[in-house]
């Protein structure tokens, strides 16, 4: 299996996905908010680029049972039922439900490898299970971190490294990149505390200063959920 | 000083750069060979961004004072005088000589910041010359690595790494960023031997299979050059 770490979206076009195994890493939060929802029952999560496209798409899907949720700048986007703090998607307000879903980085970089052939999102919160589920995939993988801007972020890249680190332990057959190596590293580094990742990470900072402190803590806890979210024809949804 | 360090810059334009104090490293090797260049008497370095242009600009130059020099996919390009490998660039060679200059990453890197307040030249060779010039500007920085193919690459980070770790026994007045730290941490888990990280780099690789070995030993060598090439008015030099 050869593995490869994607620091940085903004080089590649939709088609660069095409046909590959794909797993996407927005710790901050989209990847949370995602797995979150589904594991309360959500029925799936439609993944958009843009707002515009978030408004479009809800409007012609079945009334009641659509929710749109996301953010801009952290914050809830007005007119929105949700914003993208992972601790609002409990069950009562998700269960059964569709979610048309824009965020700053992580849905757009789902959105960008819709022609992946497998496409995983993935935190510390369900690391594990992706782990295993790729060791059993046996096939070349490449772990998407949605960054931040376009951007490089540190805790993305740790949780990288993380996932890489866990395969690593299950799977001898594994071919290390530059930028897996690099996120091996970075899992060393900055792994130990999880939670102190975060709250010292430029993203995790801005978190904290707009009153979300929670959801880091959320963010942090590992192996605590256990779901793989997988995306195919358009939305995420759990395997049945 | 505020510190940052640009891991991939697919995703930045030219007027991101305005104004602003810009190192480029890019280790193997368009660096080494602009620093070498100049310290064997270069008059100057013309870095373009694509070969066309290459071919353009030296045409309208003053003849026989003109060389072009560059690679596409490591080797040297047809109807150019010099490829990108340092140990071409002799006293002989290039002594009072204008050099036009496309490589796949280095010189493109350079001609997408030219909007720059402060543009300098770094690698291994010429790295705490470089650190003391930007204690002594006593500005914020960010260092540019040129990456390969707009992606990733550990001898630019490991040496963005080194850069930041030098002027941090310079300077207690540092502020970094994530990918700062990040760079920190990589130079700690590879540089104890550049040359090895560069024997086990996917562009090390590359290079030793299409005969450069020895540039590898070349690029790897630290504090040999000790000269600042800095950019101006579309051309590299060195300080009078």
């Amino acid at each position: 299996m050869k593995c490869s770490v994607i620091l940085c979206p903004a080089h590649l076009d939709e088609l660069y996905f095409t046909g590959k195994t794909i797993i996407v890493i927005d710790v901050l939060r989209a990847s949370n908010t995602i797995i979150n929802a589904l594991k309360n029952g959500a029925k799936e999560i439609v993944p958009v680029a843009s707002v515009e496209f978030a408004v479009k798409v809800s409007g012609g899907m079945f009334g009641g049972q659509t929710l749109i949720g996301g953010e801009r700048n952290t914050k809830k986007i007005d007119g929105f039922a949700l914003g993208n703090s992972p601790l609002e998607y409990t069950e009562e307000v998700v269960s059964g439900k569709s979610i048309v879903f824009y965020t700053t980085n992580g849905s757009k970089a789902v959105a960008k490898a819709k022609f992946s052939e497998n496409l995983f999102i993935c935190s510390f919160s369900n690391i594990s299970a992706v782990a295993k589920h790729i060791v059993n995939l046996n096939t070349d993988f490449e772990i998407l971190c949605a960054g931040r801007n376009n951007s490089f972020s540190i805790e993305d890249s740790v949780c990288a490294g993380r996932l890489v680190s866990i395969i690593q332990t299950l799977s001898k057959n594994i071919e290390l990149s530059d930028s897996s190596k690099a996120c091996l590293a970075l899992n060393k580094s900055f792994g130990k505390s999880i939670l102190a990742m975060l709250k010292g990470s430029e993203h995790g900072k801005l978190l904290i200063e707009n009153g979300f402190e929670e959801d880091l803590k959320f963010c942090s806890e590992t192996d605590s959920i256990k779901v793989i979210p997988y995306f195919k024809e358009n939305v995420i949804k759990l395997p049945r």
